[in-house]
């Protein structure tokens, strides 16, 4: 199977209690493309870069054999750029600058080759931008996730209840959910909202770790307790994309396997977190991916017999 | 074994979104005796009431066989009373009336047959009250388990520091962990809090489960997501109760059994949030109670071969 990942390649420029960072490569598809990648699925990316995007960047594209011939470069244009603040609180942060630039006009252009790609991303992008996505693709994929956010639902309602009804998978944080069901239950959140279209809800919740709900089941994920988060910039999408990606590699779209899909996006966004960017998710060794598995895997077995 | 439980036998009012209560059957070792009791532990309460509490809920001791001999009874006194109101938002609640009444000069005084108690569960209470239980037991207990709040961090810190260097297991919520040890993330505030006595600490985090720190090793067992949390007064002592309740019962200190016991402490709290007071914690059947457990065994539980 091949997966496809439409979203953002950025610009970040982070501060956290531990320091700071100039422009460094960010966005939503780099995260889930460089999760995915790990994990050995074979990733393609949809997105739009501007004139000023580093080589080096692209560089980190090619070596982690992800695809972007549908990322399209916009010479005369600048690269969207989001700088953040974080507190000691990291759940919380204040955007400091948000500047679009090619963001602005996306009309995302899927290559001949992948619209028949089995899995599909849909990043955290304007919802009728999301479903040009889906009209673009000549098979319907056996999976579409979405993820998406409070600022759509404020801004393009009716859009976003339209790709809902298309999608199978939404990954969304508890605050989001609770708005876009009404509902403060978490149980009765996700019913709402497999109302609306998706029969898969993950409910992301941060430290506190995330939930599957896949018909009347439900499943825990913890995040792993670490002793510093040190930057969480990009550990939504690493979730998103190591979900996405685990799913791509086991061609297996089973609830069981699902479990372990969320597993392993908690391991990998359990690595982003502890360093700036993307930078420690660009250099995790095979030995230390197990070992953290096996970390999760010790965080919540215990014998079952009473 | 037997467990000895100290701490408040009292009258609760309650009001939630969902209705509210006259005075109701309530208090720290109230929760923890039915908690204990339901999974067969022999277990004793000490405590204090006032000649005000009514012979229905003596029964409700009785009916359970938990030991009363240690509940000393002021005719002339009347009974701690607590009244609070909770929001949509069931993790805030606001203290509405606070009667210490007899509690006011409460001290403990433990009966020579439970002198030799091999757990003791030290609830909620003045840390210089705590003390004195300790130092009436003829043999050293095998496990002492500490309940405390932020009160006792901001009006007692001496006699707090006393008498965390003496338990084994304390259980505290993550807002009084951060406080207690100075420390924002739970990994490193557990630490700390390891230095000040305690071998084992458990840090709840209400809806969002509870952390078992045992030397370097950590175990999560999440909250069962619930449609509505209908009361959580009492969910901390159920908690807590049931932990000390199965460890008593199993007669097994192990770190492996500890996980159980949270399981269990975490299964039995998802009952006592169902229903007003301890409604639920005093009619659960075996049948729920094993189903329940199976509930918590599918929420974590996936394929570890990756």
């Amino acid at each position: 199977m091949k997966l496809l990942a439409v979203g953002t390649v950025a610009y970040d420029a982070i501060e956290t209690p531990f320091g700071k960072t100039d422009k460094i490569l960010g966005g939503a598809a780099t995260y889930i493309g460089l999760a995915a990648s790990k994990l050995g699925a074979k990733v393609n990316l949809v997105s739009v870069i501007g004139g000023d995007f580093k080589p080096e960047y692209i560089e980190v594209f090619h070596k982690n054999s992800i695809g972007i011939e549908g990322v399209k470069k916009i010479e005369e244009g600048k690269t969207f750029f989001w700088a953040g603040k974080y507190h000691t609180d990291m759940n919380n942060r204040d955007t400091l600058i948000t500047e679009l630039n090619v963001l602005e006009n996306f009309e995302p252009k899927i290559p001949d080759s992948q619209k028949n790609s089995e899995i599909v991303m849909l990043g955290n992008l304007h919802p009728a931008v999301q479903l040009s996505v889906l009209e673009q693709m000549s098979v319907k994929p056996k999976l579409v996730i979405l993820d998406t956010m409070d600022f759509w639902m404020n801004t393009a309602w009716d859009s976003l209840l339209q790709i809902l009804s298309q999608v199978d998978v939404i990954t969304i944080n508890d605050a989001e959910a609770r708005q876009l069901s009404g509902e403060f239950s978490l149980v009765k959140a996700a019913k709402k909202i497999q109302e609306m279209g998706p029969r898969v809800v993950i409910i992301k919740k941060g430290e506190h770790g995330a939930l599957l709900f896949n018909e009347n089941k439900i499943f825990f994920a913890p995040a792993l307790p670490l002793e510093d988060v040190f930057d969480p910039t990009g550990a939504g999408d690493t979730f998103a994309g190591g979900f996405a990606g685990y799913i791509t590699q086991t061609a297996d779209l089973s609830y069981e396997n699902m479990k372990k899909a969320i597993i392993v996006g908690s391991a990998l966004a359990s690595f982003t977190v502890e360093k700036f960017g993307t930078e420690k998710l660009q250099h995790i060794s095979s030995l230390e991916f197990e070992n953290r598995l096996n970390e999760f895997k010790k965080l919540t077995e215990y014998n079952y017999s009473f």
